[in-house]
């Protein structure tokens, strides 16, 4: 037998990240309850974003046309570049409204395991623009906002190791105790780390 | 601000089952990421199932047309009908393909809590054909195959009451251990079930 629409329906769904064959049933169940309201409204969210929303040709995030709304900012400021892993991590640090200045959206760690080098990642344009921006004067610090696993780590070191003689500071996040964290609960690698930080 | 088609895509995302804003962030980053292979993919096949899967005007499954292909499959076993509370449950029997019977899906269970009455589920439709088709001969048993919860009882209990005076044999599901189950980790509920209802 021919898959039907519903069986096409449940297929797509099962294939995106954290669902499962049985979620995908409970989300179509869920739609076919609610066409007018949810399923069609989300069909053409689907379309509408995947027609209008763009990489920032600056910075690599998402957003509405070319270039970024926090690219276009002129408020925000100049001086500082945080590079990030994805997407997400930009909204995760939006978040916070900590930080003012600009990103970069690398699009993904160096990682030997899963075989992504340097070609593969945004790398040669971040150093393009630290070598424009930190030559002119405007750009005086690349925050390192990688993760504090292997792979973010061996990233951040083979960033540092291009853009360190461009005159520019290069600095990373802190390790240490997370806020809120409880130290029975903690891995020995953050302890030690957060003893030798100590300040 | 207003609200951009990606955030719009998101909030939509993490209204569905299962899913919040943590994992309709990921989703959508997901689909971003594979633009023509399955975002587009996914809103046409949500616009497809929206305008042509239909509910079963004789039995409420979902399917294609007015009338589901269970019930138009002349194969199958008119003399029985299995009574379920959601589609869902309708494609969990049809998996295991140990049933051959027809449907019929109440759409949802009696619920004091939720304030669902009997006017919200399709019992009137139930009786009527179990009234037609019983009077005719052709329908021996009505299978209550709903779940073994409070609402799921009295549910049962309520349409075994307008279907045992007309003539068909009323049944249930079978309590007792799952296959598979430990007794260990089996509330008591169950073990005392399983214990009378030995064989």
């Amino acid at each position: 037998m021919s898959e039907g629409p519903l069986e096409h329906l449940i297929r797509l769904f099962s294939g995106l990240p954290g669902l499962g064959n049985r979620s995908a049933r409970r989300i179509a169940l869920h739609l076919l309850e609610r066409r007018g309201n949810v399923m069609m409204p989300l069909a053409n969210a689907l379309s509408d974003a995947a027609e209008n929303v763009k990489s920032c040709s600056r910075c690599g995030n998402l957003d509405l046309g070319d270039t970024c709304r926090i690219c276009k900012d002129e408020r925000r400021d100049q001086s500082q570049i945080c590079v990030v892993a994805q997407v997400s991590d930009v909204w995760a640090i939006e978040r916070t409204a900590a930080y003012k200045g600009q990103y970069f959206v690398l699009g993904g760690l160096l990682s030997a395991l899963d075989g992504i080098g340097p070609e593969d990642l945004r790398i040669d344009k971040l150093v393009e623009r630290v070598r424009e921006e930190g030559g002119a004067g405007a750009l005086k610090e690349v925050i390192l906002a990688l993760s504090a696993t292997v792979d973010g780590q061996s990233t951040a070191h083979y960033i540092s190791d291009y853009i360190s003689p461009l005159g520019v500071t290069v600095s990373h996040l802190a390790h240490g105790v997370p806020v809120g964290g409880e130290l029975d609960y903690l891995d020995d690698g953050t302890i030690v780390t957060a003893l030798n930080s100590r300040k």
